[in-house]
This record gives C-alpha cells, sequence and structure tokens, in this order.
C-alpha cells in the first residue's frame, strides 16, 4: 500500500474507525489512540512490534544530605539489584505483558557486580550520582551531554531490533526533587508548587523539602534564565537517568516510535525534550499513560494539554504507568486493524 | 496453606501488599483490587484462571416500533452474526487478550443458521425477542425465570471448566431503554434521567424516547411498585438478555467468581440480582470495569458506591470494557503473587 501523509491519511483513518461495526465513537479514547498511531506509523495498519520499556536509573547528591528524602540513598542500588533478579514491579508487569526490559545504570552510587542475572543491566555510568546542586552544578555540561548521547543509544540499539513502542522508567532516591526543579524552570510555575511528596514524605519532611528546592531553585536561577536550554538545566539540576531519558525521548521520536509516557520523572524529561530544536515533534509520538499519585505531574500535563489514559493513582515510577497502559494501545491498533466494517459484515447503519 | 477467613485475611493480605518492595500505597488502586481478589479467593496467593466473556444477545419488542432507537431491530441478528465471524470489537479484543467467549442467542428475532462458526453460539432463545412493553409485559413470569436459569447453566458450565473470573457482554437493539426502566424501578430516579442516548440517538429521537419511556414507566409502575422484586421487573420491561445476565450474576458470585462489570446495561442486569435474597454478597464480587459514555451509567454507579477503574469514553456494551480491565486485574494479582517483599530483597525501609 503507498504511504500516505498529511490530511489524506488522517481521513482515510478516521473514515475506516467510523465504518467499523460499532456506533460513531463507541469506542472512546481508543479511537483516539488507533488515530495517533495510525499518523506515527502513516499507516491505516499500524502494529506494535517488540515493545520495551528501559528502566534508568541514577544516583543524587542532594540525597545524602537527607533534606529531600526519607529513604536512605542506599535503596537506589537496592533496588537495581531487586530489577535484575526480576523481583520489582516493572519485573512482574514486563513479564505478565510479554514487554521487553532493560535496566541502565546511568550513574548509580554502587559497583553492581558482574554476575549472571535474571535480568541484563546496562552499565553506562556516568559517575558515582551527581553532585549535591545545594554547593553546585549537579554535572558537568559534558556529563550531560553524554548522557543524553547514552540515552539516544539505547534506544536506537532497540530500534534496530525491531522495537517500534518503547516506555521509559526510572529509579533514583532523590529524584522527585530534580523533576520539581526542572518543572519549575521549564513551565516558570513556582518550585513549591512543583514539589510533592515524591516517596514517603511526611508533613514536616515536605515542608524541609520545598525550603531545600526553594534554595536550589534561587542559587541557579540566573544561570539557568541566561541561557534556558536542556543543556543548561541538566547541568544545574538533573540527574543522570534524566538526562539519559531526555536524549532517549529525542531519538525515539527520531526514529518515529511510539513513546509511552510514565510519571512524574519520566514526564519532567520530556518537558527537556520539548525544549531542543529536534524536540518540536516529540510529543506527537507521546501517548500519556497515567496521572501520577504525584502532586506535580498533573500540573505537567495540564502545561503539556496532555490527557492521559489512566487514573489508578500509582505514584511508583520505574516505567509501571508505562507497563498498564500499553494493552490499551494494543487493543487501539487491534481494533483498526481487525474489526470488521458495516460493509464487510452486512450490518446495516442508521 | 490453610484456608483463612474475615479479618486475618484481610490483615494478611493487607501486610503482604504493603510489604512488597514499593512505598506504601504506590500501585494505587491495584492495591484495592489485589485486596478484593484476595478475598474473594479467600488465599493470599489468588489467581486468575481462564477468564471469559458472555455475550447476552436478545431483541425488544419495543425497538419495533422505532420509538427508542434509530438503528433497526434486525442489527441484532446481524451483530450475533458478526460475533459468529469474529469481526465485532469483543471478538478483537479477547482474541487480543486471551479470553474466552461465548455467545448466547438469548431471544433474537431470526434463525441462526447451524453452520460452521469461528466463533460457537450458545442456542438459548426464549422467544423472538420480547413483546413491546407499551402494550403489556415484555415476557411472562415463566420465560423470566426461564431465562435467569438459563444464564446461571452457563456460568455454572464455565466454572466447571475452570473459570474463575468472568465478564458479561450484551446485544440488543432496544436494550438502553430496558435498562432504563429497570433503572429507574430500582433506584427510583425519575425515568428521564435514566435515559440516555443508546446508540446514535440525535435530540430529537432523545424527546421521543424519554417520552415513551415515561409512558412505559407509568403502565407498569403500579404492578412494580406491588411487587419490586427482580422477577417482576423483567416480566414487565426487560430482556431476555438483561434476565439471563441476572441469573448469571447470581451463579457467578454463588461459585465465587470474580465478575468483571461492564456498562449500562450489564450493570442494569446487577442492580437486579442485587434485589434478590441471593443477591446480597454479588457485589463483593464485583470489579467495576469502566464508566460507559451513556449517561444514565455514572448514577447508576454512584447509586451502587462503585468506583470503576477505566474511563475512556466507551459505550459499545458487547463486554468490551469488562475485555479492557482484565489486564488491570491480572496486573493486581500478579504484583501480590510475584512482587519481592522488602525482606526478600533486601530492600531498606524508611
Amino acid at each position: 500500500m503507498p504511504t500516505m501523509t498529511g490530511m489524506d491519511l488522517r481521513k482515510e483513518l478516521q473514515y475506516k474507525i467510523d465504518n467499523k461495526t460499532k456506533p460513531l465513537g463507541a469506542l472512546g479514547r481508543l479511537e483516539e489512540v488507533a488515530l495517533q498511531v495510525g499518523l506515527i506509523q502513516r499507516s491505516v495498519r499500524p502494529q506494535i512490534n517488540h515493545p520495551h520499556i528501559v528502566v534508568f536509573a541514577g544516583d543524587h547528591g542532594i540525597a545524602a544530605t537527607g533534606l529531600v528524602n526519607p529513604y536512605p540513598q542506599a535503596v537506589t542500588a537496592q533496588m537495581v539489584l531487586n530489577f535484575m533478579a526480576g523481583g520489582a514491579a516493572i519485573n512482574v508487569f514486563c513479564r505478565q505483558q510479554e514487554i521487553g526490559l532493560t535496566i541502565v545504570d546511568t550513574g548509580v552510587n554502587f559497583d553492581f557486580p558482574e554476575v549472571p542475572s535474571s535480568q541484563k543491566l546496562i552499565r553506562a555510568k556516568i559517575g558515582y550520582g551527581t553532585r549535591n546542586y545545594l554547593e553546585g552544578d549537579a554535572m558537568s555540561r559534558e556529563e550531560a551531554l553524554q548522557a543524553m548521547e547514552a540515552g539516544g543509544k539505547i534506544v536506537a540499539d532497540l530500534s534496530r531490533e525491531g522495537c517500534n513502542c518503547i516506555g521509559f522508567g526510572e529509579m533514583g532516591i532523590g529524584n522527585t526533587s530534580a523533576a520539581s526543579l526542572i518543572m519549575s524552570f521549564v513551565t516558570g510555575i513556582p518550585v513549591e508548587d512543583c514539589v510533592g511528596r515524591g516517596t514517603g514524605v511526611n508533613d514536616e519532611q515536605l515542608e524541609r523539602k520545598i525550603a531545600t528546592l526553594q534554595e536550589v531553585s534561587r542559587l541557579h536561577l540566573p544561570a539557568v534564565a541566561a541561557s534556558p536550554a536542556s543543556l543548561t538545566i541538566l547541568q544545574h539540576v538533573g540527574g543522570f537517568e534524566i538526562a539519559m531519558m531526555t536524549g532517549a525521548y529525542l531519538k525515539a521520536a527520531e526514529l518515529n516510535m511510539i513513546i509511552l509516557v510514565d510519571g512524574f520523572i519520566t514526564t519532567s524529561a520530556l518537558l527537556l525534550a520539548r525544549l531542543s530544536e529536534q524536540g518540536k515533534e516529540v510529543q506527537d509520538h507521546c501517548i500519556f499513560s497515567h496521572t501520577s499519585g504525584e502532586q506535580g505531574h498533573e500540573k505537567m500535563l495540564q502545561y503539556l494539554g496532555a490527557r492521559p489514559l489512566l487514573h489508578l493513582g500509582m505514584r511508583l515510577g520505574e516505567g509501571t504507568g508505562a507497563a498498564m497502559v500499553l494493552p490499551l494501545v494494543q487493543s487501539a491498533v487491534s481494533f483498526l486493524r481487525e474489526m470488521a466494517s458495516f460493509e464487510s459484515a452486512g450490518v446495516s447503519r442508521e
């Protein structure tokens, strides 16, 4: 079938959707997803191949201070070991739904042993955690660039292996703080409105987290305001895992993949990816999976004009929201490919 | 493992959920589903076996008048033929998710040929459609009872074959009208607030649909008020497919199955099942899949105190909402069974 583009394809897809044996619009948001996936793949018979989730893990200098996180920094490494052993939520959900899973050490403060594990680990360590952004930049400009490139390369490798639908997840004690700062710098929303409870913060801890991040924001605002580019923001307050995801989004869009957007931290990387020159069309490739229980996520989604498919009160990260939404995307594609039309089934219209 | 009951089991399940390697409550509504399924199966290691959807099809006498439905009555039979050929939305979704599918002719106004088809049809015809309830009762008391028993038998057969998780769907031109009347009689909400657009009704048609159903309601209210039991309501304004679903709900709960509740019409059958003496605990077995785009459904769910998992604007019936929710239920069960605990994974707590 010849490839169509632009309006012709959109009309052709809408016609095909409307002619399935169902009342007009009766599959609701699945119809929007079918249209979007058709437009991404430039086909009236799109398909999902080798869906994959990549979990980027990294440590944050600020976490060692205990000012923003109740869990100790060591939990990042412990959870990566849990991923490698197949025991975390994202392992379970990927097994259940036959989603490929890759774990990436972007900069965890731990040397993972070179032992056989049920789950492969990509070793792409930029450092042993970022530096504490209360005392300087989180990383160098070169490190930020290196991380973005590494993220892009991981996506390119998966694409070459046949994957055309990807979700990103993350693990990093302290990374809701980096995401809040990024959100504030990109959207202009005051940092206190971007901060949430992260992982198990109580009222008192939340107050301290907000005060700390307000201080960080004041420290880095002049430099970011002077050059509000994604690389600058990453350098000042980013995380290695967020930098890799930023590069990963850009590469996935460039390679025309469907991107399943997870929660608060992964969406902060999308905010950065959109800032760049090549990032203009990234969002066209994004299916927003869910609204996280982390309060800033809803505001991020509003800023993006995004309407996620699921509202399950999940706030775990790891890409678990992206995993949850995949069956719905598969259903959207399946009905477009497989359902009979009124004509083919001999069903009367109104 | 010995079977526990009541509070002990609930505590044990909650402890197990809380000790998985994730922040407390971070899997949101999946945690509620895991708890519910554990309580239904009286096990801390529940599992879903042979999930199945049964689509009950039947015709409605009122539909022949054209007063409530823009689609001709013949579409019911045409859609059953579409189910048998594997071309409808529910066929596609069941194939995708490996859900068993059974189609039941409860009383379609058509003789289906005895030819090989890709999808089995259970022939349980009570009649060639109900009678027009503008002119008398929709069915006899005996027919209502016969239909309820037939629905129960279909569920019992599936349970015997190993199914422990079931969803019901329906097809029947005119059946949103029956569902609206049932809803009004059970809940006491005026019939005009129970009526929606059904399948493709425009403003003028909606006005006529409401006026017609107000007349039907006035006609049958005295008899229903005198004996407000499910059998009476079915006799006066029911449908054969709704009567079979009523019996199916009761049997599924009796056999301790997980019930995935679909949309407006299937929920109207649940309203009836709850009325009966054996129906007191039916709702404990119900996972509410989605909020239908049909406006009365949201009010039904409020009446039941139910919070569906999905909000996708779907309004197709056929059990398609139930099919959409199954992967989430499977994820809930999977995390409960397979995720590591803090202890087993060696992950530090707060």
